[in-house]
């Protein structure tokens, strides 16, 4: 097989493969499912087949050897998919009590709408950031601020956080930032690494789903999303039944000011986006060259259609004003028709590749942008070099190795290696990215090694793979699926976070723990502990609510059923042991940790009133009410603060109103 | 001192420690507080002192020897407190990959309102539960069900959890429910162990803030709560300022019905309880006998009464029509004043302890409850076994062993040791139960070990400590400050659980991991894991909802302005493409998951409609939305389910109104 022959339709095979199952699925179907350990999907409508089947069907069919790549399907070689045996390499992820981790991992949370931080090596969960979900133990979207971000950012209680990427000065953490899109409502959210917690959400108009997300290196120039469905645009009703009408969208946003600069209306559904080192290249993934509305129509071509789009092109088309407005948003074509794609510096560049690839990411060095095949058992290395002078796929494919099946990620050590996960074998594979531009398209020679995971992984990411140097040493696989790993919690079983150890690149890979992680994480990203300065005590001059003092503690009524409650806090008490209010007031209560020691946070909890805060030190917040039933409430500290902790209490009465 | 002679008042004591601290607390106030790592506070208003300040001060301060029975305060020996060091008895707490933990512990999440599942030894969470919060990744408030079921709950969004407790069938956990308690609230939900899921909650009338919570061995006859804050009955405006006329009350639900059946009005504010292995006694620690409403008032006398409740007496007296109906709750006269206190049998049996008492645990064998002293330096054992002939202390009181400063919560190993947790001196302190008998009171003698815990411990908890026939080897300790035991996460840091070896109890305590844990967990109760029985597939018969097949998949309008959307899930598919609503329908959604394999979740979220929620297998789940805006949404999967997870959508056209 020549370096650019394409390879075998991955479809075509696998319905070889399925007829050549027919005799198996009987025997399939007399298993109970519902206690099969090892039952791993292939995704395609109509089979549920389980792994073990999976593999027997592999001896009996000898086609699929040759679009495995997978030595584990053949059934016989175990030498290929090492199995997890204990710290054969000496690794320890284990963190002593008092030591810290080396790694922040930030996770996003998927449709838990949280980011979480995880540090590395010891996979503590050591917070949580409530981004698009609301979270009572922060007081998160209880509070004024909090409540009135999340509604001007569209008003939803929820949100499915995907991409979550670091800001980048030269190419590098700068600790200052963290963005992460909505795939569910077409938003992409910004977290302050200063105090850890959210501070932006934007709604980008014109844009329901917001999948792919990541900053524009190597200076942040934008966050960039790229939208997934197609809709009519304005999506409005007209052309609702008229799919040949729908689009999608490439969007640029303003890290600082978080307001969308400009979209890009593309052809097919856009997925994966990773940005080359030299700000130019964004490259997307994309699946539904089709435009299919169902499974079967978008899944049915051989090929689809990997974008390049070209950050300046874009930029001068903006400035040129050939764009149309849409919800007060430049929109501009680059669809393939349009004439802005057609001279010698078109803005999106269209590479057909094989059908339905998943991700892309960018290597280290930014030559390579890696697009792994989800159906196609390959992983094609663009030239992002070559990409400037030509879109013809014999030009720009730099190889294309042959990993294993369901390949969907691509991370990087630093020293010349790429780990690929495969969703359906449930494997790392880890090959030799200069052996596979040598390599024949197609080789398995570019592979090194494979680590079974557990299973069904989505991502994978190595240390600061990301950066122009990474880090090696540990390398994590987000398994979907967590089965038969952990004590059974009910019906709805955790992911499974698997710690692999991968050295500097030149050892075997080894499993050294597995990491249960509440629904559903979907990526992380890794940064050195000494690119991160967090503060552990606010600075009122970060913020926009009045610092209140004791002296200030007091109520003032501000209008006819309106009353303002200033209130300190500190340990073992709030500055006011009582207040009184009139049945039917709003009250604005204000209150400030006065505190300036780290880690003494205060919790104002008022029962019957569905309202709880923190207030950490030197921090004020604030919160509006209406007292709307006559009664004594003990306003309370949630946070145990000290051995006074349970009297730390303020009375809030509030007076039946007159007649 | 005698056995029976009250030990100093602490409040002296700290007073006189204050006075000898003059000298020292200008070099405090010097000290830049933000940055003092190892701050720590009394608590008492008006001073903020620093750990190692005390222990200088205790140098200083000889008085202070006489009180603090803990020798790191004498600051000259080191050997009482043990530091941590890495395994020196080989003890590990590693759960090698796939390997399985051996205990579930069950947190109570504090204000985060959600309980929290967390393997041992490995400290791993291994689920989230939510109760009285909301939860996006499960859709816990999202779907009809749990929406009624939260809305008839109170309708709150948030709560404070703090005492998780298993339901008991002969004195041993039998793995069907867990009960826990909403402080903020004073409500009680109960989780249902088959499916890991939350299934009842009941606002209990009367009450505001429901804290100790437990159920009533060995049976669970009863889920019992503590009224915490004294308010009017009812909480209606009158007698608002009034607070000689508040109340606190003592609560017995009904673990079945979840319904209220009878209250117990009390003096002081109730705190935690535990009962007896008889099914007889309940007993409740207190403070604020004063009845103040401020910090000053409620600590300001030497004793507060901890309450025995004498639970068959109390069914009698509700049976006899001995009560007052309030909000349609019997609730009996347990004051001290009452007429049903004085008799022969009196219902409730006060009990003078020092100061403020913070806990209440019965040990294994029934014999003894001991209350920590909080504000004393003591534990207290009361002698259940002589409590129904005698309420005098000298009687009943079995020993008081000075313990350390600000013992909070005692827990056991099944050999005759206690443990007791230390807020003011960060330790865990392991005594001798039998030499407490056996000493004088105030003595320090059965004292065997310390154990520096980081930093202010409140509940600890050993391995089924609260059964019959508690495990050892493994003890919690629940510390509400962590400061620099961890990578730097913003001001909010979390919380430190730290798991502690004990072998059998007869080893020395070794520290052997630090468990960040997110604000805010207060208690945690632990099961072998051979004694939960989780699904991993839904059976149809143990819900409501009606099971939606293939066949019933389709739309059928219900009215004018409704219809019935039902679809069935399963890997890549949803049951319907496409459907089409009209602009202002009221549309209700009922999804089955079909699948009959575990772990193969699936997720329903619809864009800009703020919906979202899981469908594990074989289970189904409704929602209920208006279709308010014209266009086209995609229904998409949120878990990832199989490789063509991505195109696993259904496209919701809202058709606009006519004209």
């Amino acid at each position: 097989m020549s370096k650019h022959e394409t390879p075998r339709d991955p479809n075509e095979v696998l319905e070889e493969y399925e007829e050549t199952l027919d005799s198996v699925l009987a025997e399939v179907e007399s298993t109970d499912e519902a206690t099969t350990d090892d039952d791993i999907s292939l995704g395609l409508p109509g089979h549920s087949l389980g792994r073990r089947d999976f593999m027997k069907a592999g001896v009996a069919a000898g086609a699929m050897g040759s679009v495995a790549g997978c030595s584990a399907l053949s059934g016989g070689d175990s030498s290929a998919g090492s199995q997890s045996t204990p710290s054969s390499s000496g690794a320890s992820h284990t963190v002593e009590p008092g030591e810290h981790d080396e790694y922040y991992g930030f996770w996003s949370g998927g449709h838990s709408g949280e980011l979480r931080v995880i540090g590395i090596p010891s996979m503590r969960e050591l917070t949580r950031i409530p981004v698009f979900n609301t979270d009572c133990a922060s007081g998160y979207g209880f509070t004024d601020g909090t409540q009135e971000m999340l509604e001007e950012g569209g008003g939803y209680s929820w949100g499915d956080n995907h991409h979550p990427n670091l800001s980048e000065t030269d190419g590098d953490y700068d600790g200052e930032y963290l963005y992460v899109n909505d795939k569910a409502n077409g938003r992409i959210a910004r977290v302050n690494l200063t105090y850890f917690e959210t501070d932006a959400i934007t709604d980008v108009p014109n844009m329901q789903a917001i999948h792919g997300c990541c900053v524009l290196s190597p200076d942040t120039k934008y966050v960039l999303g790229n939208g997934e469905f197609r809709a009519p645009l304005p999506n409005d009703g007209t052309d609702a039944k008229n799919p040949d009408n729908y689009t999608s969208l490439f969007v640029a946003v303003d890290p600082e000011s978080m307001e969308t600069q400009w979209q890009v209306k593309v052809d097919g559904n856009l997925d994966i986006v990773d940005t080359g080192k030299e700000g130019r290249w964004a490259i997307s993934s994309a699946y539904n060259s089709e435009e299919a509305t169902d499974i079967q129509g978008m899944t049915k071509d051989d090929r689809d259609n990997v974008k390049a789009f070209d950050i300046p092109a874009i930029e001068q088309a903006v400035e040129n004003g050939n764009y149309e407005e849409v919800n007060g948003i430049p929109v501009v074509d680059g669809t393939q028709g349009s004439s802005l794609n057609q001279g010698d510096r078109p803005l999106v560049k269209y590479i057909p590749t094989p059908k339905s690839p998943h991700c892309v990411e960018v290597g280290p060095n930014g030559d390579y942008a890696f697009i792994a095949g989800k159906l196609s058992p390959t992983v094609t290395m663009l030239d992002l070099n070559a990409l400037a002078d030509s879109s013809d796929p014999d030009e720009v494919v730099a190889g294309r190795p042959r990993v294993g099946l369901g390949p969907l990620h691509t991370t990087f050590d630093g020293n010349g290696h790429a780990y690929t996960s495969l969703f359906i074998d449930s494997q790392t594979v880890k090959w030799d990215i200069q052996a596979a531009v040598e390599a024949e398209e197609g080789s398995e020679d570019p592979i090194i090694e494979k680590q079974d995971v557990h299973y069904n992984p989505g991502h994978i990411q190595a240390l600061e793979a990301i950066t122009t140097d990474p880090d090696g040493e540990w390398l994590v696989s987000l398994n979907k699926l967590s089965k038969d790993r952990f004590l059974p919690v009910g019906p709805i079983m955790p992911d499974n976070d698997q710690l692999i150890h991968i050295g500097q690149g030149e050892k075997e890979m080894e499993l050294v723990a597995d990491h249960p992680a509440y629904p559903e994480p979907h990526d992380c990203v890794f940064a050195h502990k000494d690119k991160i300065d967090a503060k552990k005590v606010y600075d009122k001059d970060d913020y926009e609510e009045t610092y209140i003092t004791e002296e200030d503690s007091g109520v003032e009524r501000t209008g006819e059923n309106s009353v303002h409650v200033k209130m300190t806090t500190k340990r073992s008490e709030f500055g006011l042991p009582d207040f009184t209010v009139q049945e039917g007031d709003e009250v604005k209560l204000s209150t400030t940790n006065i505190e300036g020691v780290q880690d003494i946070i205060h919790g104002v909890a008022i029962p019957e009133h569905d309202i709880n805060y923190a207030v950490a030190p030197q921090d004020t917040r604030e919160v509006t009410f209406t007292a709307d039933d006559p009664g004594v409430y003990w306003i309370y500290c949630t946070y145990f603060c000290s051995a006074l902790h349970l009297e730390m209490r303020s009375r809030m009465i509030v007076e039946p109103a007159e007649g």
